[in-house]
């Protein structure tokens, strides 16, 4: 028996660094188990903030296919699919935004704080559908009547004004839609290797689809305790990326690590071996289904496409009902 | 040799009076023979200014397609459909929403005033869907590369947007839709039969769909030249709503009638009389026709599903080429 039904979602926009598999997909990987999950490639939602240039948008999303199944989400168990695979996203989007007051919009915080910042970087986005963003959010997540989504804090906002507008809906036109509630996640922070935030544009990422002597360069260059400068000066494991991996990868080996560390007992270079292979051997299941997928290019389009047809079965069902509450043909 | 492609559009709010027809109808009808035609019910439209009761949308729907099938439109000649049948007008908005600038919507001189207007209804239309009217007209235009858009004077900043709109998707992404034309109608105004606008709101209006007696009914109660008390007055025919109609109906007689009002040769009764069986004989034909698709109820609903079977195919064949330029799926 299944705890309840999910929506996810995520913007294709590149390939994954470790930062976001740990930070999102690895809770995806949890949830398929105990949830019926719909896992969406917003694409549509990606034109939002990247609509000038759109030429990698079809190799985006194969990529974040192949890092989503590599990751470990199963197509059979979950519906795995691309937004604009299913038009009906768009329908209920329009329907929606006829019930909407524009001031629901204009009053989400990320809206002006995510303007201003994309503004700062010369990006022009003060267009109508950047406006909508919540609404198609909406959409996505109530096509298939989901009553779960998974969210970190900074989407709360989005999905406060989802249960608004299905309350308004179902209000004017009839209980049609679940209020979909909040599944905060905690997950993880990883720094990049320079101790900074881990983003592609610092240049400090691991990818996500390292090969282990990728994954061993990347820990080489990692920063540590700088005022450990002889491999006998005892380290200061606070400071050190190094250690903030391995309180992710090496867990029961921590309080080992540590105290070999404050004690000079074990070498930085040492240090980082004894990481590398932790997170060989913790990525080395992704590395083998990576491979498979890799050998087979066909394989990721055609999960694609069962996922969609599946997905278009629930939407079908769902806006048959919206036309028909709303009088609509 | 077609002159070119038409869109154009109405609301379904109801059944026609007599001044939908003269003022928009029988331009259509002149049109369709030297234009290629899309001939839209846009009920999604409708949901901008209408959105809380949508339960007499099935009804208005019908009652248009009746009105125009009587007024003399060819669904063979035309294409004759409703918005909501072609799904891809819902996409293609969702699309343009994301490269339309948010200031270009707000600034249509037509949105704050409507705003104002409705709000002094009592009506709450100040949504995300109303602001995104012109958005959706535009989408609506251009699935189906219309260059010729008939309109009135208050749609003109609408087609300019929607210009603007084709200009900067060409920018974007190559072109594919051609920057449509207005092409403005004169229409006669015609007055209610009390010589003011005619308005079902006012209860002075002419159905569309009054049979011969209750024309003549309807033109016994017209107001005439108030200070013609007797019939042997003199009348002033500047000042009478009958004469208004003589000048639509009687074009070929109307300096005689003219004459014989202002010598008192013919008096209110009779004028009136010739009025209505000119009226009648004017809309002969449409009695006919209107009276054959009333003998057999399913025949609109035929033609509205080969309608929308017809703009499918010009609608799948745009969206196709616009997900290839904007390498969407």
């Amino acid at each position: 028996m299944k705890k309840g039904r999910i929506f996810s979602g995520m913007q294709p926009s590149g390939k994954f660094h470790l930062g976001n598999y740990l930070g999102a997909l690895e809770n995806w990987v949890r949830l398929q188990h105990d949830y019926e999950c719909f896992f969406c490639i917003v694409d549509w939602h990606a034109l939002t903030s990247s609509y000038e240039d759109t030429s990698r948008l079809p190799e985006h999303i194969h990529d974040m296919a192949l890092d989503w199944l590599s990751g470990g989400l199963d197509p059979e168990k979950n519906v795995i699919f691309v937004q604009s695979h299913v038009k009906e996203h768009a329908e209920l989007h329009l329907l929606l935004s006829m019930i909407t007051p524009l001031s629901w919009l204009e009053r989400v915080p990320t809206y002006k704080d995510k303007l201003q910042q994309l503004g700062a970087q010369g990006k022009e986005i003060n267009t109508y559908g950047f406006l909508g963003y919540p609404e198609l959010m909406t959409a996505d997540i109530i096509l298939y009547k989901a009553d779960t989504v998974p969210v970190g804090e900074d989407q709360l906002p989005h999905l406060e004004l989802c249960r608004e507008i299905v309350r308004r809906f179902n209000y004017l036109y009839g209980e049609v839609f679940p209020e979909p509630q909040a599944k905060l996640s905690q997950a993880p922070l990883l720094p990049g290797i320079d101790g900074r935030k881990m983003s592609k544009s610092y240049g400090n990422e691991i990818p996500f689809a390292a090969s282990p002597e990728d994954l061993r360069a990347r820990v080489r260059l990692m920063v540590t305790d700088p005022q450990r400068v002889k491999k006998t000066d005892p380290g200061n494991p606070d400071v050190c990326t190094v250690h903030t991996f391995h309180k992710i990868f090496s867990r029961d080996e921590l309080d080992e690590i540590v105290m070999s560390c404050r004690n000079a007992a074990i070498g930085c270079v040492d240090c980082k071996k004894r990481l590398a292979e932790r997170m060989v051997a913790a990525l080395a299941d992704i590395h083998v289904r990576r491979a498979e997928l890799e050998a087979n290019p066909g394989r990721v389009r055609e999960i694609l496409a069962y996922g969609a047809e599946r997905a278009r079965q629930v939407a079908a069902a769902t806006m048959a009902e919206v036309r028909r509450v709303m009088h609509l043909s």
